[in-house]
């Protein structure tokens, strides 16, 4: 088979924390990564909302010539995961898509045996209503798990706000409480925030994104019909692109440029100007 | 033409603080109110994903009963109000769609023509991106109109946050330097937030509610053709109904008892039990 890119998708720019662990990890890997920012946020929507915009996402992954897709974002992997291998794996094994609940909860699961004590999980209000993430830590070994929902932190750090007063409060407020041993972001966002967890928190907090990328590592090496591309990341987002280059910066770490812009059309998304209109729209 | 209860829409609870106003100045007629808080917040949205929204909560107070809606939201009323104008009026004026813009610019200009000085507009970023209540004032005087978005307003008031240190602070962030001698709160959310808009400015603070709920007894005393029926209000939600029942009663002014839930189901918004599936969600 032909060397191919890596997609990685999430419903926004959190996910870039994700895309720098894995750029660490396989520093020559070509990566296209697909922020679906003009419908983000994604954790406050209903589960088949959340597929039905899961699916348009991949499917444009595999347009640019993507045959792995990581599933970067929390809430996607936790709902619908299982429904994209299940469309997408093909039966020749000439896709994949992987996600990041399995590999956290493998992670906290590791920390809670050596250390003891409750896991809690901080994401968004979708990822706890689905219990994955308890249900994948339960299957590794009989843990105590607990699961906080903070809806509005992910559209605060959207907003740039991650270094102000009202991130620590907002942060502070969430945990208020939270008895645990070991607190895991189980949003890509909240690494950002990742300070002010810490000094709301006297117990250690977790981001899972290097421990995804060393995940993605190890199933390259037991899959070598997934040959990887190299060259420089490609970008594409359903928001505004300008934007996207912008605020996107902080979450790699290093510059976005050359962001595309892609739109819905017909149920599929596709290369587009984007047209922001002004004034009334009115629509045959 | 048979007497109809009066259908009031936005995009969540916001709406909630319109109603209020609305069963203040009508106390006998009968509304009914349909939350879209499944699919909130639009504020962010491309247009075109809001039109489609608007269609189907529209099409649902239609099919309830209602011959006249109000548009309670500011971002729906400021990019969508003519295209549903022109989809559901229809040739005999059997039906009828309200917005909010217009009388919020009416009551601005009136303020800044009595009083001077330069209108400030606080509203979502799609309202502001839209322009529409700037080209509205224009219309009716020269005035000087600045518009600033504050996105994270509404998940915060949503989240019910409102009497938070990091609601003042959040409001105080986004007025900085705002030098206008009015200001108008142009999202359903925000008078829940009028103490802290309050707090941060030195010039008054509008709702435009009350004045939306006179313009609408004038409309109808105008328009007898359009008689309205006698009745509690009913409440239609796309997200939990229960927290719709909780959170509500603090945007109403009132209890709110009752709520029918309403799905997404082929295009059109149906009454349907409410579903959170818990783990993955696989799809045929």
């Amino acid at each position: 088979m032909n060397r191919a890119p890596i997609g990685v998708y999430d419903s926004g720019f959190g996910g870039l924390t994700v895309l720098r662990e894995l750029r660490r990890a396989l520093p020559d890997a070509e990566f296209v990564y697909l922020g679906d920012a003009g419908r983000a946020p994604y954790g406050g929507r209903d589960a088949e909302v959340i597929l039905g915009l899961a699916e348009q996402c991949v499917e444009r992954l595999f347009s640019e010539g993507c045959r792995v897709v990581v599933v970067a974002c929390h809430t996607v992997s936790s709902v619908a995961l299982r429904h994209l291998q299940a469309r997408y794996a093909g039966p020749q094994r000439e896709r994949a898509v992987l996600g990041v609940t399995i590999p956290a909860a493998e992670l906290a699961v590791e920390h809670a045996s050596t250390r003891g004590g409750r896991i809690a999980l901080v994401a968004t209000a979708r990822t706890v209503a689905s219990g994955t993430f308890t249900t994948e830590c339960h299957k590794l070994a009989p843990v105590e798990v607990i699961e906080r929902a903070a809806p509005l932190l992910a559209p605060l750090v959207e907003e740039g706000w991650e270094d102000t007063d009202i991130a620590h409060l907002a942060v502070r407020r969430y945990v208020a409480g939270l008895d645990a041993s070991v607190v895991v972001l189980g949003c890509t966002h909240f690494p950002l925030l990742r300070g002010a967890f810490e000094a709301a928190l006297d117990c250690p907090v977790l981001d899972p994104a290097p421990f995804v990328a060393g995940r993605l590592v190890d199933w390259l090496a037991r899959h070598p019909e997934f040959s990887v591309s190299e060259g420089p990341p490609r970008f594409l987002s359903t928001g505004d692109p300008d934007a996207f280059a912008a605020h996107g910066s902080r979450f790699l770490g290093a510059p976005v440029a050359g962001v595309q812009h892609v739109a819905e059309t017909a149920g599929r998304l596709e290369p587009a100007a984007r047209v922001v209109p002004r004034g009334q729209v009115v629509r045959a």
